[in-house]
């Protein structure tokens, strides 16, 4: 019986990480990424003075995965805008949210219960993504391992990687923070995974590729889902983190929260201040003598 | 005598598509490029202080298409610099309009008449440009359209488009407006042209490539030498544009005028303020929670 | 014995041109550019909040002229990333220098004696980079002078040439400034290399390849560690280059100080102040027809 059990599972693995994406899952996934661009300062101003440029971020917040991942890999980053039947969907997808008649589109995907079950089918967009990034940067460089997880991350994560740029192209300009700098949620989600599934791939996880994705995708489904519906800004991770970063790095990782762009916490910093002080005065004078050199 | 008459339009049309660019016509096109980049805020200053930088500067000016279009479609983007013979050339036009002595050569292109005439053999370039990028991107994927589209838009509008990073190269920094967020007229011809041509490759154009060719040089040149004559604020496009913005998207596009950068007109945007107001309310919680997300 | 002395001569280029890079020269590259990754501002302090944007930053540092150089050339921009032994041995330099306790590795490195013998190491390979590099543009691009030169000069600059990038993913944005408006010494030498050796691949030198990697060797080390010893401003080139910009440009080039950046010093650009002002009034009528056309 436990056999017939395991097959089972094995089985259903198999059929939920070939099943396909498009249209179900991708719509879902177009109609959640294009929501966040709404909710962004500006963004319904812009559609209206600049349908291209509303567009264009539309298609970014959308694809930016597959451009970002096609640029890693040295393909042309447009690569993905051949798929015509989804770039139509798209599109329909960000006129029905930004200019539907009474807002009727927006109201009905903003209604939380339709909302959770779109965020749960994101994410299984996005663990396939990441899944099939690694697997194309294996196929490209069989022993790439850092490639991997870096295809992996950027397919995973998105538009959230090029978010500065994605700004600019609305006009905004925020320097003083980045994805990378200040990894949300589902961008760290995307790095650990990715570096799963690139020990998957490295066959260094006794665990097939498909159960890998099935499990991978049941906890971020229920992770954000969880997250949306109680508005949480707890990170799973957060325990975990702040342990390894405190053996590995002397010290815990900082808090994600918008105020630590503004107070970067000095006490968070440095294990030994007399010394950091000895660095930064060292440092001002080897500066001086860099910029020389 | 009609059919003559087609014939030899035709032929004409033709002779006309097939006529070489280099040297007289991308003359044309380095010395206007190069003319508008010395007439940028702070470029004459750069040239002394770094004859690089606005060397690099210049060559992007001249060069921004190929780039670009080398950059969408995964090839090197200084691949057209393997044509020596037109970088000299495009290198001694930048030297002899910042280095000249007395400004001679300056002052000779910049004499209306002669800045009309070269003004309308940069547009024959550029509407040839755009036929060559949606070419070239119809021979990459046949049925990628907005491939096409986008590489014969960023043949037209050439360096406009990267107008952001060319102002960083000279130390300037604008990033609350781009060519995208408010398109000039030659960056919006560049678009509706692309959209022709690539209607055009999908035979979808009751007219061959040749005669769109003649008869959007034509009309490029024609605006394009009528605005520079008077000075003109108004994009032929205006009326058009506000139609089908009005029909589409709800709202007359914004104006191309500068203020428009430090008056976002909220008169022009909502259609419901009272609904805006309850997206903005909804939006700053939705961001909260989207950042816990 | 003129000519067995000639011969050693060149047999000893040749065994230094085909010497191996790693792991000896390559670990200098990498601990001198981390340790000037290190005395940036606020670096230390992103390495205890964000370990992997520092990661990131270092990796920068250390691979940035073959991200730039794949750019270029149109390859993927990871590719050099496949060579695991590299990447680990980087990050580890990277954790040393971070995060040894008691900041050990740091005081080693950076011990005068230690650092000038780093420093003439890490020139080793930055000649080398260049002259690999005009010789991978060479077999791209047969006759692509300016391509070797391009290529060449970004495989010696790294990251000198991405500064303002780097820069903000640690944060921090500064579009007053870069390397190409206000070049620094190793970025400069690097441009002089890359035409040397484009000059030697279109046999217009009169020296053999493996000679010419020597001699720029052993200016660039000499170079190197006399400005890193005494902290001197002074650029070997300054004479020369004054000359020649006052023959070409009309003007000296601007001191690399920067105090340059906040004085533009106007008494160094204008040949006729009158003719710079009615440019000017000029450039500011022919920019609001330009915005026009």
């Amino acid at each position: 019986m436990d056999v017939l059990d395991v097959l089972n599972l094995g089985e259903i693995a198999q059929y939920f990480s070939k099943m396909a994406m498009f249209p179900v899952f991708d719509l879902a996934y177009y109609i959640v990424s294009i929501l966040y661009l709404k909710y962004e300062p500006g963004a319904v101003e812009v559609s209206r003075r600049s349908p291209v440029a509303s567009w264009l971020c539309a298609m970014l917040y959308c694809f930016g995965s597959y451009i970002l991942a096609d640029i890693i890999l040295g393909v042309s980053p447009v690569d993905y805008f051949h798929n015509n039947s989804h770039i139509l969907l798209a599109s329909a997808v960000w006129y029905l949210i930004f200019f539907c008649p009474l807002n009727l589109f927006y109201k009905c995907v903003a209604f939380l219960p339709v909302k959770l079950v779109l965020v749960a089918l994101k994410e299984v967009v996005r663990s396939r993504k990441i899944a099939a990034g690694v697997h194309h940067a294996h196929h490209a460089y069989h022993h790439g391992w850092l490639i991997m997880v870096i295809t992996g991350y950027v397919k995973g994560s998105g538009v959230a990687l090029m978010s500065n740029f994605e700004q600019l192209l609305r006009g905004v300009w925020k320097p003083e923070t980045n994805e990378v700098l200040n990894m949300s949620f589902p961008t760290k989600a995307s790095l650990y995974g990715a570096i799963l599934f690139t020990l998957q791939e490295a066959n260094l996880l006794p665990v097939s590729k498909s159960m890998l994705i099935c499990l991978f995708t049941l906890f971020m489904a229920t992770s954000k889902v969880f997250m949306t519906a109680r508005h949480s800004h707890g990170s799973p991770f957060a325990l975990i983190e702040s342990w390894v970063c405190h053996l590995l790095f002397g010290s815990p990782l900082g808090i994600e929260d918008a105020h630590d762009h503004h107070h970067p916490a000095p006490a968070a910093a440095p294990l030994s201040p007399a010394k950091t002080k000895e660095e930064l005065s060292e440092g001002t004078r080897k500066r001086k003598s860099k910029k020389a050199e």
